[in-house]
């Protein structure tokens, strides 16, 4: 088996072409011997030498290098697709069919894949951004009736990056709040939150991660212990199971996930 | 032209269907008529329901559904093409691609694209994220050794968002610091700011805009006046050319396109 070098490569941010590529390569072992990635290939001279470093990674030794590519400009791609190469055509292979399926035909504009020209979406994005941080853990109880979804979970399941990750990615309004020892020992919500159980969320996780993860805060502290850690568990699953919240195990599943299932759950 | 709906689906996040489909969409108008995202299709039961919500989808007034599917399971991804759609296979089309160019079969793995099973890769990115907010506006001067990259610029040029995608996305360790108003009189650098010089990157953008967008936060302010933002813009790029600090001017890019830009050019 060939070890070879592969390429992400496109005339935009190559996010699209690095992602798809990604999850494909996984299907494949021992194939990759070095990646790089390359966006913003939007002249002629950056194609032609992006074209020159193809070719260049193409030796006796090894096999052709794998490309797969976003390109939306028919010039560019055509240049960089002349390599030695295999080149996997990830956006044109369906403009072509869409063009034929749909009978029109395309545009032929700059991928606009990441809301590029739709400044309201991008605008609104960054206000969600600005309320994930002004409502992370609890700091702020005024702007509930804004949010879209209230994350809720005791301390280190996640909140934080989810709140950002749904906020950057999709526009939600995503505030977070943590449960407490209080409340937990209450079996009840925190007062603040009940008049929106509706937008309530919960993060929960295996109790031996929590603890590694709190580990790294407050080392060998109580609040680290895996006892502390399997009591805040179990009594936070029994509050959401009590009190109807959706909540969802986050052990070993990604930030993107986790962040889908409550865009798709809400 | 018939209008039809529009379908992203996966056994995943249905992230890569929803960005790749969306930029295909872009380049064909009057497409659309309405669109869902269908994300964790994993049981035959959500497939068999999927096809079914995509069946009634097709009536006699309008076009076949389209569907962008990165199933990676093969019975669920078998049940839902065959409904009566038109079935654009991101994923599996290239893994059969692959199988034969490679010699080699898939190990048909549910997709990883998104770090799923990469727990250091998720975790580094977690700690980048703590780091981006720690380090946020020059809140703290004390990790500067750590950062990947320290965003400049002036208030409300998109340091803080940016800091936090390339720490969500890419699990860079970003830091961002403000210049004010005494940085750019005396055109120099604030002091903390000195000895990292080589991992600055300044944000600049259009007068207009930030005008515009420092209105929402205190309307009618010096602030946020046309002649304040006219005056701090033309400083701060005087500053980073004549410290040599590679920058970037964001008015009409995305979160997503800054943060490309940077990683590539860092």
């Amino acid at each position: 088996m060939k070890s070879r070098t592969i390429f992400f490569v496109s005339d935009r941010t190559a996010i699209t072409a690095e992602t798809l590529g990604n999850s494909l390569m996984s299907q494949f072992a021992d194939v990759e011997r070095e990646r790089h990635i390359i966006p913003f290939v939007d002249t002629q001279k950056r194609a032609e030498s992006l074209k020159k470093k193809i070719n260049a990674a193409y030796t006796v030794n090894e096999g052709r290098p794998l490309v797969f590519s976003t390109f939306t400009d028919d010039s560019l791609r055509k240049i960089v697709s002349e390599s030695d190469c295999i080149f996997y055509d990830l956006f044109n292979d369906y403009i072509t069919r869409m063009e034929s399926d749909l009978r029109q035909e395309s545009s032929h504009e700059l991928g606009r894949s990441h809301g590029v020209v739709d400044k309201n979406s991008y605008e609104s994005r960054i206000r969600a951004v600005n309320y994930a941080l002004v409502n992370d853990d609890g700091a702020c109880l005024d702007h509930y009736q804004q949010a879209d979804v209230i994350l809720v979970g005791v301390s280190r399941t996640g909140k934080t990056p989810t709140s950002l990750f749904l906020a950057l990615q999709y526009g939600i309004f995503t505030a977070n709040f943590p449960i407490t020892d209080s409340d937990l020992d209450n079996c009840s919500l925190p007062r603040a939150l009940k008049p929106y159980k509706e937008k309530l969320f919960g993060l929960t996780i295996e109790a031996e991660q929590l603890s590694r993860i709190r580990q790294e805060r407050r080392p060998d502290s109580p609040y680290a212990s895996l006892r502390t850690c399997q009591r805040e568990v179990s009594q936070v699953e029994e509050l959401f199971q009590l009190e109807n919240i959706p909540y969802l195990n986050v052990t070993s599943i990604s930030v993107e996930e986790i962040a889908a299932k409550i865009r798709f759950d809400t």
